[in-house]
């Protein structure tokens, strides 16, 4: 069995986004060598998410319009956890709705996607450096 | 290390439903031989979820009602990925809540599940033909 | 390829509530030996999560707050599960905002986690004996 690690920094400009990080875990894949495994690709901050669905702009506004009407960030003081002096508790609740991570199968040494197939990386309380983890395992 | 790689198709009748396919995994894991390990199943398309809950026609019910109460269907160009002539994002939406992949523990060449557990196809966009991915790694 | 499973009990003392169990599942690796690899850790019950977040009892109220809006225990009877005699429909769809499992990398005998990242049990419906599947396997 092989294994192959890598953590990939983001730094949005602003205080949520989507990118498209396939081509960065695309190469992790080719880095790694491994031909047939597992590829585990997760948000190391708890105010982001990975998520696998279109790269198409209007969706994107429609998440982020949708996220907001589900946990909105305004007012700050609807929630406990902002009393601790943070005003990111709406990006703990968005996280959970888009997710922590993907697990995607590795095949011929390709990601073994459908035909849209895209992962991003969703920041929810950006403005500084975060991490994504990509561990791949497999031979 | 074995590895094993599946497409399950499907056509779902509807805009909207739910197919159990906890029946196709195991033949899936029975066909790989694969004893121990874990096994990735997941929708190939955006606009459709792998997930595991319970196999009761009531709760379906009640998951249509929800997700639609979430993520409403109706009126199409509230949504801006709808401007794009599609009329699928709240299919988007909803894939999101219910999930792209489950990841099931294989033991004793088992789907290693608790008393209910069951795997289900959610299809969001419905009425064509559509794939979810199986992929196991093991022994 | 090493192969590690054991299952955690847990009997919360309320209908809903959010247990750590960083320990419990950090323990598990120890145990296993195991030093590269992936570790799966999902509810063996369908009304109850296995999520990564913040160890901030402000958030798990705000959490608690939030999926009563999304999916309201009461009135029972607006839930078609609920005709079963069951009350719990409502845990069917918050365990699905919540998430089934996580898929935590693990790297030098220790699970690879971002500076926050703690993984959390979280019941619906609770007041019995209910389990968590812990499996990994690597090397």
């Amino acid at each position: 069995m092989k294994t192959y690690r890598k953590e990939l920094w983001f730094n949005v400009q602003a205080r949520r986004g989507f990118v498209n990080i396939t081509r960065d875990v695309d190469e992790c894949l080719k880095e790694s060598g491994i031909q047939d495994g597992l590829a585990l690709v997760s948000a190391m901050h708890i105010t982001a998410s990975v998520f696998i669905n279109d790269n198409e702009s209007g969706l994107h506004q429609d998440y982020e319009k949708w996220l907001e009407k589900l946990a909105p960030h305004q007012p700050i003081h609807q929630y406990r956890h902002n009393d601790t002096g943070e005003d990111n508790a709406d990006a703990h609740l968005k996280r959970q709705v888009m997710g922590r991570e993907v697990v995607v199968a590795i095949t011929d040494g390709k990601l073994d996607f459908g035909p849209w197939e895209q992962i991003f990386y969703g920041e929810f309380d950006g403005l500084r450096r975060k991490r994504v983890l990509v561990k791949i395992i497999g031979e």
